[in-house]
Formats: C-alpha cells, structure tokens, sequence
C-alpha cells in the first residue's frame, strides 16, 4: 500500500493517523508541493483533482481523506473505527461531513489567507469555522469522542484542522472542551500530533 | 422516520432521491426557510448547524446530506447503493467527498452568490466547480456510473448541484458526457428531477 502525501499536509495526516493507530505498514511518496508536482500529469492521471492525499492498494488508486480512512477503517480495522450499523456509520459520517464543511472551508481556508497561499474573505471563513468549533464544544459537553462513544474516524478527520485553527487567527480559548478532546486524541497509542 | 426538509434543499433532495427509489414511507417536514426557522432554537436543537436535511430515525437525529444517505442506503438497501466491503465503499466515498467539494463549495455557492443570497468571490467559485465537472466529465469517458459500475449513493450525491450548475452561470455545454449521465440518473424509476 503507497500513500501519497506531503509532511505538511492535515488530510493526508489523517490517513497517516488511522495506519498508524492500526499499525499498518506502508509506502510514503512524498510529493512535490513547492514544484507543484501535485498539479502536474504524472499526478493527475492518480488524482485529476490534484490534491493528496492519493492511497495505491490492490491495483486501485482512491482519492481524498475521506475514502482513504474508509478504505483503510474497512479494510484493516474491522468495526472499531468506521461501524457498518445503519446508525453507527450515520453518526460517524456525520462528523466526516463537518470536518468537510465548516473545518475545512471555514478552519483552513482561514488558515491558507492567513499563509498566504489561498485568496478570499478571511472574516467568512473564520466565522464559518468558528460555527464549526461551537458544534464542536457544545457536543463535547456530554460524549468524550464524537460519535458512537469511542474513538472513530470522525476524530481523526476532525482534528488536523481543528488543531491548526490558531494558524487562521481562529483562538481556541474559547472552546475548552475542544482543546481537552485534541488532547485527548493525542494521547492514543500510534497517535501523531500535528508538526 | 421523519425527514426534515425544504422544496428547495438540492442536499435535502439527495435524500429524497433515495428514498423514492427505495420506495421507503416517510414523513416529510417542511422548515420555513424564509422565515429563517432553520436558524432558531427549536431547529437548532435537531441541527446546531442550521441547516437541512435532518433525519429523524429509530429515535436518533441525524444530521448532514452524506450521513443521511449512509443511514438509509444501509438501512434499507443492503449492499446495493452502498457496498460494505472496503474497495467498493472508498470508491463511493470518493464521489461522496467529491459531493462535499467542487460540487458544493464550488458549483453550489456559484449559484448563491448569483441568486443573491451569499457573498463572495463568483469567478474562484465558479472555477473551482468548473475542476469538479472537468473530472466528473474525464471520468465518464468509460464509465456509465460514479462508482463500483452501477448507480449508488455516489450519483445520488452528485447530482443536485451539478443539474443546477448553470444557475451559477457555469454552462453544461461543454460537458456532454455529464450531461448524459443527469439523464441517466433522471431515467432510473423513482428519480426526483430537480424542481
């Protein structure tokens, strides 16, 4: 199994979390972001959306976090982190769909103003990632792990962007459930904190 | 079960679409959009995001287009619109996520911003959709479906936004096989064709 990925890349980090909590072996490529290699042919017949990460496995080729925690959750994790139960998979999806919405579009585009490598309203990204964390904190109050009661993939397709709100002047001093929930991520065996 | 809606909702009618071609009974509840009753208390309870669809199932609520889709698909189709085994659900998740991004945040909010009710950048909107129809196009080149090669939640996912693309003033014209793929879509019994 490849991956392809960048070191600073947060949705290839949380494939590289899920493999790593498994304990799965497998092949990182780095890809070439200063050079654009990414958006580049050889890549884009992997992902002609050209984006990581990209996961090679049994002769096929997936695109995006979202498939790529599914495949390696069904594939290497039994039921523990992605259930197959009607309501199980629904309230894990759930949380894979905010870590799409607000915490993506809202948390990192924020975020990519910010670095200087997207352009856009930077006070509407915040505020929508902002919406995002409220969700966040306000379910936190009463479950420890966002769905189902223990760690799932809905944790790991949350934190990376939630960790690096700050980064889009986005404090999370406000939300001190959400904070105590990334540490509490962190300190799962096989782990690995946002660099 | 109870599906809490708008006419209008494309990511409530991804819902619907599954339904009827399930054939399941359901209640619909109509949210009073103009009203902003999505954004108000007893609204936000059920969905602290603010948002449609919402389903209401063996007494849980779930919220998100994507979630309820999983809920139903596994619910009442078995293996059929969403297949367990790990290849056959990471290749629907990535149509899924594909759903959540170009289509969504690029073709989708193009729309707003033409029907007045969003701000922001229409030009990076509409090129950002623009990627997404240039894949789905590529990719229908030789294949008749989205995934595993038959109708799944996949299409279901992609569909709403894409059929009302030129509402974000971005033409279909250019995107033949896609456009052949909504009529396919429109042709399986039970399909709801956008209003």
């Amino acid at each position: 199994m490849k991956l392809y990925m960048t070191e600073n890349s947060g949705n290839a980090l949380k494939v590289r979390i899920l493999l790593s909590l498994l304990d799965v072996p497998y092949e990182k490529t780095l890809v070439d972001f200063p050079n654009k290699e990414h958006k580049k042919g050889p890549f884009l017949k992997l992902n002609p959306r050209g984006q990581v990460p990209v996961l090679e496995a049994e002769g096929k080729v997936f695109w995006d976090s979202a498939s790529n925690l599914v495949y390696v959750a069904r594939k290497y994790g039994g039921e523990k982190w992605l259930p197959t139960d009607p309501l199980g998979m629904a309230e894990v999806m759930q949380w894979l769909a905010m870590a799409q919405n607000e915490i993506y579009y809202g948390l990192q585009w924020a975020r990519g103003v910010k670095r200087g490598i997207k352009t856009g309203n930077l006070e509407e990204y915040q505020q929508y990632g902002r919406q995002g964390l409220a969700v966040l904190e306000d379910h936190l109050k009463d479950h420890e792990w966002l769905a189902v009661g223990r760690p799932t993939i809905a944790d790991i397709a949350c934190y990376p962007y939630v960790a690096t709100a700050p980064q889009g002047d986005i404090s999370l001093d406000g939300y001190p459930r959400v904070v105590a929930w990334l540490r509490r991520c962190e300190a799962l065996p096989g782990w690995i904190k946002r660099g």
